[in-house]
């Protein structure tokens, strides 16, 4: 069975892409990020959801050498009531500078140790918050990196890398998106979005704003919402 | 005073790029990992060297989701007393899948938090062990990822990007690292660059072989396997 490794969040999204992973026959391999987030209860979330996926997961602790984001230093404010069609003018304060890179760092040296062929994210770069490493552009650089940087990469590339980056979500609605993970049978009850990560989502934030935006245009209920 | 982020491992040819940063002109922030490293040793090295160069260092501790390298598990063999003419026929068991692209995605996120200007990574492809992420190649496809993947990369596109990735030492044969470092007054006494991290050098790993190899060809004593 192939392998891939999935970065799992714990949200609507990375959630969807590992019920995509496994639809395309995959045998998923998960990595969740202990990164100094606020919403650290995001992690519990991803973990319910690949053992409710019934897939292999990994809690890797970070320890950023910086605060600068929002979303690591508590002294910041989260930004909230935001227009949703306005997210992609400018980078937030809870943009976490490099994470993606960081994240895809691991999923690379872990898929290379494992021998998994491909690397799943469920970043998007329509319904998003307008974070840099979120575009394609970023993902195609970083195949890039893969291809001259590993052993998996660097062997045989006239016949191209055994090592691929997938962002299956990268050009969807949210309102798309919605509706694969409804398709796919994702437990959406289990997903956390919200960035505050209190006991209930905020509603306020651009997270959750673009996840009820997604649930509305899709014209259906969000039980995390309801 | 402009900032640099240095990848200081504690061995030669990081120490040495620390210098040749200093010697531009560069604020340096260095950065050491802990990431399970057989020659954990090489951690203190670090801490020293920044200390006699004045410089700031954090130790950022990594926990890799396997142990896929003989540097990480201490029941793989290290390689030994191999002919360093032959070291870049094929990729050692010491090869640490995405190690510098951790490393440097890490200092991404550093330099773009406290707003430095250059990372600088002691990398070098021609007396090396044959590692894919030690090549220029590798370099060039990562300074891409800057430009498209971050906040500092993505502004002003066309003016070039402002964070730039520095391998100074890359075409360098490691006699000529030895008489660089010596010129620098680079403490070389206290760099650490065996793979086994014993009391003594073991003098039969690749790094010790390749260290040798330099101050050889340099002409000069090496105090370290002195």
């Amino acid at each position: 069975m192939k392998k891939a490794v999935i970065l799992l969040s714990g949200g609507l999204d990375s959630s969807t892409t590992l019920y995509y992973a496994k639809s395309k026959g995959y045998s998923c391999h998960c990595l969740i990020f202990d990164y100094g987030q606020r919403h650290k209860r995001e992690i519990k979330s991803a973990k319910g959801i690949a053992k409710k996926a019934n897939c292999e997961s990994q809690v890797v602790k970070i320890q950023l050498p910086h605060k600068g984001s929002s979303l690591l230093d508590n002294s910041i404010a989260i930004p909230k009531n935001r227009d949703a069609a306005r997210f992609k003018k400018g980078i937030p304060s809870t943009y976490v500078p490099g994470r993606n890179i960081i994240f895809l760092s691991f999923a690379v040296s872990y898929a290379e140790a494992i021998g998994a062929g491909a690397i799943f994210i469920g970043a998007n770069a329509i319904d998003y918050s307008g974070y840099p490493d979120c575009r394609p552009e970023f993902f195609e650089a970083f195949k890039k990196v893969i291809n001259t940087g590993t052993k998996v990469g660097s062997k045989r590339p006239s016949r191209g890398s055994r090592l691929g980056v997938k962002a299956p979500l990268i050009l969807k609605s949210k309102a798309d998106i919605v509706r694969l993970a409804r398709r796919l049978k994702v437990p959406i009850e289990l997903t956390w979005s919200c960035y505050k990560g209190g006991e209930t989502p905020c509603r306020v934030c651009d997270s959750c704003i673009l996840r009820a935006k997604g649930f509305k245009d899709a014209g259906l209920v969000d039980k995390y919402n309801g």
